[in-house]
């Protein structure tokens, strides 16, 4: 949208009243209203009504800029501005990762984007996965406390943005929170005990708005919160964000996004039909995904190129520092390239001839050599273990097999899929070229992989700056279908297939050539 | 309603979750509840969904009893209770007038009222009338110091009333509240400023359902408060539950319903149609009403009769103790002696010779002793001055001309009229008789008139009671026309005919026999 006629903002001239028309302030600032929202039901926040009538007076030409928000059928006035203000109507998008929590700052009037900043989970300290704070919010104290964490927070991004942007607080009107089912839920404080235990259940997957204040967001306190639905405990709102982001519900050709978190959560469709899985579901990935390597950060290898004569190793670190680590996309790299160099073999074992000095066995447990101690930050040597392989190739398998069986269930195969988008950093870092040496994604023209960076943020975002894309969350929600895995008869055969390099069937990766072919013994 | 399907605690079942029904447990509850309520809009307020996945498992049947308030589309879940709590849902019903504040609780499943309190309405040491009450709350911190007496003064109300009924405060879910227009505004701290101004504008005439914590209210702060709307800045929520009450908007024949309080306010309608008019928007009757006699309490005069012959006064009291001074029914009630028995002529001026003893002049003032001062509570004389006899003389001009006004505007006559409901305190008290013969209302069967007590209490218990009553507020609201006496042209003339006692034109008034007829001079 490049005009603003679809944004939250809504500029609009209030006739004074008269003898004639002695409607109430709200009234008549409702029906100014009505004819741009085209809805009779226009509702005022109590803390605006307390004042509308010095507000609407304050400009004798009665030309005001009203911030509304939608609840479901209703719009809510949360804020109004006078016409010659120039201080602008500000949003907040919040992606709430387990892991990251990534905030911006968007101009409702404009849409542009006026700042951004991101934390750790302050949810971390108490655990890094999610199993572990649903645990600890068993307790009420330790419901609580997780809630006031990010909540506090956010709060404490806020404070950062708005200084960033040299705005007041007070001048934030909207948020929009995307976050998975359990991050959902302890944000809410709601008890998410049923989450993780079978037959998987949350406490709600559709929230109405909160204001600011009962929340405690240290934003314009009559601001309203919008937090994205869930589909159920294992597709949640950040996916619903991303899937508005992509658009993909809105195209005629089939597309697929993927993202891999915590969870790896899949989903396939266009504008007839979609359907979701998500891959905590399956035994075999549990945890997986997120096993593989360190987060994105400065010094993290993210490339890994190995050199098929030499095997020398050429590395790649985010900001070209000393290496610290392995994220998950340098791990896929260095797998692919272990793989295509035939430095490990079909099943993802050590070739010990191949490996040569890398290679090294302490107490049975084989790793390679990536950085020597000596040029590594850490002052440690970085190696990868056949563990850490083993772990990598079930989560690839995993990773195949769900994305085969959701295709199989739907009925297509993967040469229908026009586009695959994947979200996440993992998104932004992965090379398709490495995940279809190794098998873990279908090997299909680099072309169709499109990254979508953080796609939960930019589904907030797009929430904040149009009302039209605002009005398609619902209906993405309700129109997914969600597959689950654990019950599906097929999904270990595949999952076991899909545990050689690339595959059982080599001919479903045909792309895929091995510098020196052939299954070696460890 | 003499069942309880009609009420807004619901009992359902609630299936517990399977693999083959892993619906969010707001999901299942909706469906359970969707079934009684027959709508997609049933939504849970924050504070329930936090514990509601605990509350649905504390029992294995997942029977419950679900506390819902409707806000305009969509119903909202704010309490559940097991179905074996012994301990009902009570809801809050309040009469929110300028003088009184009468509170009552109400048992939610059964509609048995279970207890009631009444006080003077906390503001008034602030001010006796809305006028100096508007005024006040010019300054944010006048508004807000009048919004908290109301609030604590409720406050104390719902202790006095659950040490009473042997409840605990947090039982209390539902609040219904009725007062006029500029009352309502000042409970919402709302600026009030331009109610007084012409063209007389009220900030809101509807209010979203708001949370007791959100108000400060001290019941149950997930609890939803129901604000009765307005229709304009001189007819208020008071009135709609008054005519809510009398269910004169269901009837086929045409009914009137006068309320007189601090205003005289009058609807005239049936269930097609309903015409509004409020005194206060007429010049002889501001403040008219109100400036007769006291509040009627006990030792207030409620009741005189004057012997015909001895001119001998009988008098009664409220609870029969010492008079302390006149109420209005009693004020009336002694004019329509005086008038009848010839001690005030036609136009309710004092007869000297008819008087005798009693009448009093000085400083050119004339008055007559109603009790002597060693017959009265006070120790002084209770009397009633020319003055006095002048006010109620043109306030009950203004009654009459205010009826004959909206009945001509409407087009039928007060023969039209089947019945005739006199509401508020002063509906309780009077004697139509009395008033007839003053000619303050029209001559019409004695019968024709039904007091109908504190019938914004009883609306607002109606609106806690009975879905279907609550369904019938916003229709009653809507189907309103009002009709601003101060641009009627016809009203002052009518109002000058209806100076005489009973009326210029005696013949309206048949039934009225004055035992010495023939004006006399004073």
């Amino acid at each position: 949208m490049t005009d603003n006629s679809d944004r939250w903002v809504i500029p609009v001239s209030v006739p004074p009243p008269s003898l004639s028309d002695n409607r109430a302030d709200a009234d008549r600032l409702a029906t100014a209203l009505k004819s741009v929202l085209h809805t009779d039901d226009i509702r005022f926040s109590w803390p605006l009504l307390k004042i509308l009538p010095r507000r609407l007076r304050a400009n004798p030409s009665g030309e005001v800029r009203c911030v509304v928000m939608k609840d479901r059928q209703c719009f809510r006035v949360v804020g109004i501005k006078d016409l010659s203000d120039p201080t602008p109507a500000v949003g907040l998008a919040v992606d709430l990762g387990t892991t990251r929590v990534v905030m911006r700052l968007i101009n409702l009037e404009t849409g542009e984007a006026l700042a951004e900043t991101a934390m750790d989970n302050p949810q971390i300290p108490i655990g890094p996965d999610i199993l572990a704070r649903i645990h600890y919010a068993a307790s009420d104290a330790g419901r609580h406390d997780l809630h006031v964490r990010i909540i506090n927070g956010i709060n404490a991004g806020v404070a950062d943005l708005c200084r960033q942007a040299a705005i007041t607080a007070d001048d934030v009107f909207l948020m929009a929170i995307a976050g998975n089912t359990s991050m959902t839920h302890l944000f809410l404080e709601i008890v998410p005990d049923w989450i993780i235990r079978e037959p998987y259940i949350p406490a709600a997957n559709r929230f109405s708005l909160m204001t600011a204040a009962e929340l405690g967001i240290a934003i314009n306190p009559n601001g309203c919160v919008f937090v994205f639905p869930n589909v159920g405990s294992y597709f949640g709102g950040d996916l619903i964000a991303g899937i508005l982001y992509s658009g993909l519900h809105r195209r005629e050709e089939i597309a697929m996004l993927v993202d891999v978190g915590t969870n790896a959560e899949v989903l396939l469709g266009n504008r007839d039909w979609l359907v979701a899985c998500a891959g905590a579901a399956g035994p075999a990935l549990e945890g997986g995904m997120s096993r593989i390597g360190t987060t994105a950060r400065p010094g993290v290898i993210d490339e890994i190129r190995i050199d098929p004569q030499t095997h020398e190793f050429h590395i790649h670190t985010i900001g070209d520092q000393r290496p610290v680590g392995i994220c998950g996309s340098g791990m896929i790299d260095l797998a692919a390239q272990l793989f295509l160099t035939g430095m490990i073999d079909l099943r993802g074992k050590f070739v010990k001839d191949a490996c040569g000095g890398r290679l090294i066995e302490e107490d049975g447990i084989r790793r390679i050599t990536v950085v020597p101690a000596d040029q590594s930050a850490t002052g440690s040597e970085l190696a990868i273990s056949q563990t850490d392989i083993d772990s990598l190739v079930r989560s690839k398998a995993a990773m195949y097999a769900i994305l085969e069986t959701i295709t199989a269930y739907v009925g297509v195969t993967f040469d229908d899929i026009a586009t695959f988008f994947v979200a996440g950093t993992f998104g932004s870092f992965i090379k398709p070229r490495s995940a279809i040496s190794i098998g873990m994604i279908p090997d299909l023209p680099e072309t169709a992989y499109q990254p979508l960076g953080n796609s939960s943020l930019e589904g907030a975002s797009l929430a904040l700056t149009s009302r039209a894309a605002f009005d398609e969350i619902d209906s993405i929600r309700d129109r997914i279908t969600y597959l689950e895995l654990n019950v599906n008869p097929e999904f270990m055969g595949r999952f076991s297939a899909a545990k050689f390099l690339p595959h059982t069937d080599p001919a479903r990766f045909p792309s895929v050539k091995r510098s020196s072919g052939g299954v070696a013994s460890s």
